[in-house]
């Protein structure tokens, strides 16, 4: 395990991924970039495997565990991305999971978790503490726990989608990153501004968990009183992460957010313009820009993760219907 | 204008179209594969410029014709993909198209196609003869008429898609290619008959629009009673185009077909799996794999045409919701 975070942690992540992860498409639109005027770069981890970026932190995780740690196994807590990637590193790398998940997490999620191999253990988002209930399970199985951002190879996993990014669309004036927990924030800040000193890092949050804008006004982290009720499931996050904080207080030039109705209409924008499919919470990066978050992008050139693709039919057509 | 089709005249299209089309991805699938039993190499011309494979064809029309005739512009009919296709070839090429479009067409490729900057022009599709009207408008305005399928110059322009797809995926044993009057199916059979002449090319169609099926088997070209109501648009042609007739009877080795409700769950399937939008004529070639149409594939290598994906979220929220 590494502490902290620097370029060359996420670099040795990016070889560890090499013929595990897909190297994500960069998308680019000519009509994203006449309504937005900018040169706009999509980073496409709606076609990462498991359907999200969040692959890149756990394999890296579980990849530097020790035979031992792998024999006994790990388990980690979830709205849903990090439980498939979970679920599918550890099939990947022989050890065994346990992942901790919302009751009412989206059914697809769930399911393919466990289609993974994973055994699932399900929680009241309102009512229990899931990191309790992880660590209990870990200490009386001796599993590893594998939190979904707090945790430096994490982060560091999560930072290869900047560090493509930036190798395939070259210089960008401004890079802005979906926020949960801060852990993809944190990697790609630190990737970017390691790459190129001068770009200006944007976070960006549901208007409705705005846990991250507020911390940053605040000068330390805050604690939202309720769990933020959200379309953007897995943004769902009450507080920053305690390590993500530490990177992104530094790095991050603002937060940025998107109310549910403009993460809903960029949804649609995606399916009917792009015609790929994006999750809440991997649409809110791209929603605050269409809602003019950034002002007037004058021509800049900005990098935009899509973050995830995980949602099912009967969810988008609830959405929209 | 060249008369008959070989693959000089598609390897000719694609010098022409370089720099204007997208050169789409071939789309692979691990789950596909374990599913199917064989591996498959969808070619994805959702992602082609207006959104289906039919600028292909259009612009390769276009661009050949005369100084005299692009000052007087073009006319044509479609259901939406190729109008779509027609209007921006034309915009590229600095010329003018009037397209004839049935008033029942998704409003989506009806705004599409105005702003591409095309005059459209609305009849109804089981009482007017498009053929006719867009002939009468031609003959009034000078203009000349574009078929969306029965033109050599056509058809050799969407054979690029089995060129490219060769290129990228390698030796194929088979070939399913999306039908509506047969102009793509033309196109890439010469192709790929023209590169691996041991291929077996596939013809795939709504089961409620089987003209060429019925053709097929009756040994000549047959004309159902009434325009086929499907849910794939762009497919309900009602009996097979005269020249691509005279390619496909000849070089196919056989029709298949599947149902509205096979369709349905293919998009479903393309959408929660790939995380990509596929429209109903576009899914058709999946869909008939899927139903079994060609057997257990035991391993072949088969591609797959993705043929389009212009569908508007209300009218996928109508399909599933």
């Amino acid at each position: 395990m590494t502490a902290g975070l620097a370029l060359a942690d996420v670099r040795a992540a990016q070889e560890r991924l090499r013929g595990v992860t897909h190297r994500t498409p960069v998308l680019t639109s000519r009509l994203l970039d006449q309504e937005l005027g900018g040169s706009l770069y999509l980073k496409a981890e709606c076609f990462q495997r498991t359907g999200s970026f969040k692959l890149r932190g756990a394999y890296n995780k579980l990849a530097q565990l020790t035979a031992d740690e792998r024999d006994r196994g790990v388990v980690t807590m979830s709205s849903g991305n990090h439980a498939q990637a979970v679920a599918l590193a550890a099939h990947l790398l022989g050890t065994t999971a346990v992942v901790v998940m919302p009751s009412d997490a989206p059914p697809n999620k769930l399911a393919a978790t466990e289609s993974y191999g994973a055994r699932v253990i399900t929680y009241d988002r309102y009512r229990e503490d899931r990191d309790a209930l992880a660590t209990q399970i870990g200490s009386a199985e001796g599993r590893t726990l594998v939190r979904p951002y707090d945790d430096w190879d994490v982060m560091a996993g999560q930072g290869t989608v900047a560090l493509e990014l930036l190798e395939d669309a070259g210089d960008l004036d401004a890079l802005v990153v979906c926020v949960g927990g801060g852990g993809l924030l944190a990697g790609c800040a630190t990737a970017a501004k390691g790459l190129q000193p001068t770009i200006a890092v944007f976070g960006a949050e549901p208007a409705a968990g705005d846990d991250h804008c507020r911390s940053f006004a605040a000068g330390h982290r805050v604690r939202l009183e309720h769990v933020p009720r959200t379309i953007a499931d897995g943004q769902a996050s009450q507080e920053p992460g305690e390590l993500t904080w530490e990177v992104n207080s530094k790095l991050v030039t603002a937060f940025v957010t998107a109310t549910d109705a403009a993460i809903t209409e960029t949804i649609r924008w995606c399916f009917e313009r792009l015609r790929i499919v994006v999750e809440p919470s991997g649409a809110c990066a791209l929603a605050t820009l269409f809602a003019g978050a950034l002002g007037p992008l004058d021509g800049r050139r900005v990098g935009v993760t899509l973050s995830g693709g995980n949602i099912d039919v009967s969810r988008f057509v609830a959405l929209f219907g």
